[in-house]
């Protein structure tokens, strides 16, 4: 049995439909539809839940949303037109939408996600409208009622343990099962959302509920890369990756799929199918537990910008038993996040998020740690990238760091900072901004191009 | 004008104390010279500092100590003979030993204090003796009236701050200046000695405080080796290194000067000349504040065995502010001590010297681990070897770690963890420690063997 799940691109006009309508028809397996909200048909298009945040927000201003509530309607009602729906279901569609609007606004953010989580909710009505049309038997399935409980954080709900038992019930149902994304419901029976993006998430969380083989994640990307492609032209397609490469991969850059989305498949070690809704012969790329080493030790190489470092030395700071942790709590006073700390003997080096970040913020910080911790020296590196090189294969492969180091010298591309653990499938880099494009295509050049991945 | 110190085998007989006469006298700079007590006069015999603890131990038990006291006495009487001085030396010597051992015994600790600390005091009032038998103008310092105020912490004494100015007056004092090492006076006036091998300490706050041009540690080594030679044979000495760079490689088992004795000097900036007493015409090692960067990269290897490491995953652990200050709180909760903390995405690795554990203390840390931080894996890794790769050229010179990590899989070695700071003077990779050896001899050769350092 499969769960799969549409993006909104994919679900962005009556002939995306269409085409998601011969794909799920044409493996019996799949049971469970999870369905998005309408995205962009072209690049200037807008996408109905950014149409619906805007609504939300207009009317908790005060301010006249007729022309956008109009819009979002037509979106609906051109789609049904396409697929030669009745229009009864756009009347639905615009009774749910104003019911909504019209709703309890005392909670401004309870009210923001009940309006933006009926663009999943309705589309289903719609989608499961078209699949019956077809002679197909279809359901329409509410996540409150099918059992998808959450907690009551809006914007950033977290699906309760709860919910797994409840949802392996829907195995039971006949026909087909069409699950709006992206929200569940509180105890109290209250609609929230999960973070954005978070259709993912509930086929994830449905994949693990109903015990499924496979979670298929359609979007419009044929397969995962191996290198972002605006910085190496054609790179390969992965075939097969594990979720902790995955992991790895989308924390600096590959967003193909939501971080969080994976945890519950991955918890139930469910694999996820990525692939194409505009063309689905093309195999995509499998997110596994464990996979053959075959290919060479590395599998994918990311990287993002917008990093800086701040270096704090101080004679015999090995010395000093909580030093490293009363820098970091100084750090979390001021909300910061920080990704790394690699250290010499006397010397630490904080990476962290560029953005987090002002001038005055930069001053104040350097002051608390020399008053604090008698640091020597306190100084900020600014326009820094990290470069992660990712592979399973890399763990105990004597000789990767030397082929790494030795592309990246190549390239004139210096190291700046580096961060290997033990047991880890990926190795760290730190280089300068303006060395990220450079050193991304000559680690690509000595670990992939040569290789099937 | 110069401060110099000599070490314990270098003042073990008559005939080193002959050297040292003739070194001190061979340079009219040499204003200072500070003493240690009598070291080994060959591999069995025994250091007097040793004999002392055991007797002071003894009394502190009442069990019988004449035997000791003895074994100390017949030391000074033995070089006393040796050097032809008068024997009131050596009654002198015997007087104040049984004064101390006769003290108050109520605070074993500081009893124990001023038994030890004899060794250094009678040993410069022998020493300062044989200079005026020898007609030089020689005075013996006692360094409460010399000035030399430590913190009242028995076996850890800290320098107060306000020693240094009292010490600079002891430039107008004239003729030779023999000064003990190894010990200071409280505000209240008792003695405190610093931690084992404190005459290194005494002599580099003596050189801040007189403002010396220079700080000579004369010891029993032609120089600081760039490599150990118990690793490689006969390996490339080191002519000139920076203080940040003999801090890194004293941390991993280069023990040549002891760690804290650098900082005052450090502080003051005053460069450190280790020379050999037997070998007074070798050029030595200098330790300065900065130095040219000719010859490569890299000025030495070090290593140290007896490492482990704790291995923390967790699923979006990226996303969790406070998550390695928690773990490092938790460390600290037992008293541990880390050394490093390379990470990843989701993952962060703990090194720590393997002797602070038992067995039964990692599984309490797994436990706690699990329970407050929801790890999804915790894993201990033992029998690891760090190997720091030093030279202050290794600063933003592409391809070092290409050099590096080459080297490395040229011996087959897999390279555990690295760990690489921005503005950093050294390398670290963590090896298994039975690759440690293999690891360090490529490095050599790789970096050091042809070159001149």
């Amino acid at each position: 049995m499969k769960v799969v799940k549409f993006g909104g691109s994919s679900l962005a006009s009556g002939n995306q439909i269409e085409k998601v309508f011969q794909i799920v028809m044409s493996d019996p397996a799949r049971k469970v539809v999870v369905v998005s909200a309408p995205g962009k048909r072209f690049a200037e298009d807008q996408k109905v839940t950014d149409l619906l945040i805007e609504c939300a927000e207009r009317c908790l201003s005060n301010l006249d949303s007729q022309e956008i509530v109009a819009a979002v309607i037509k979106r609906y009602a051109t789609i049904a037109e396409e697929l030669q729906l009745p229009s009864e279901i756009v009347s639905e569609i615009q009774a749910d939408l104003e019911a909504r609007l019209n709703g309890d606004r005392c909670k401004p953010e309870r009210f923001i996600d009940s309006v933006k989580a009926s663009g999943e909710d309705n589309h289903a009505k719609l989608v499961a409208a078209y699949f019956q049309e077809q002679g197909v038997e279809a359901t329409y399935v509410n996540p409150g009622e099918g059992g998808l409980l959450v907690s009551a954080e809006p914007g950033n709900a977290q699906v309760l343990p709860e919910s797994y038992e409840r949802l392996y019930s829907l195995r039971d149902r006949s026909g087909l099962l069409i699950f709006p994304g992206f929200f569940g419901y509180s105890k109290e029976g209250e609609v929230f959302t999960f973070s954005r993006s978070g259709s993912d998430i509930t086929g994830s969380i449905l994949a693990n509920g109903l015990k499924a083989d496979l979670y298929e994640n359609f979007t419009d990307v044929d397969a995962v890369y191996s290198v972002n492609p605006y910085i190496v032209k054609r790179p390969k397609e992965i075939k097969e990756l594990t979720y902790r490469e995955m992991r790895e991969l989308s924390y600096a850059g590959f967003t193909v799929l939501h971080d969080e989305a994976l945890v519950p498949a991955f918890r139930a070690g469910i694999p996820v199918q990525i692939k194409n809704t505009n063309n689905p012969l093309a195999p995509g790329t499998r997110i596994v537990n464990e996979r053959d080493n075959t290919n060479g030790p590395v599998i994918g190489i990311a990287s993002d910008q917008g990093f800086c470092s701040i270096y704090v030395s101080k004679y015999l700071m090995n010395r000093e038993i909580g030093f490293g942790r009363k820098l970091l709590s100084i750090l979390e006073e001021f909300g910061l996040s920080y990704e790394h700390t690699p250290s010499g003997i006397d010397d630490i080096s904080i990476i962290l998020r560029e953005n987090q970040f002002e001038a005055e913020l930069e001053e104040e910080i350097t002051k608390r740690i020399i008053a604090e911790l008698h640091a020597d020296e306190v100084k900020f590196e600014h326009s820094l990238a990290l470069i992660m090189v990712v592979g399973e294969g890399m763990r105990h492969n004597v000789g990767t760091m030397a082929k790494a180091s030795k592309a990246l010298a190549g390239a004139s591309v210096n190291i700046e900072m580096i961060n290997q653990g033990s047991s880890e499938v990926s190795m760290m880099f730190g280089v300068k901004e303006v060395d990220e494009k450079r050193a991304v295509q000559a680690l690509y050049d000595e670990f992939i191009a040569s290789v099937t991945v």
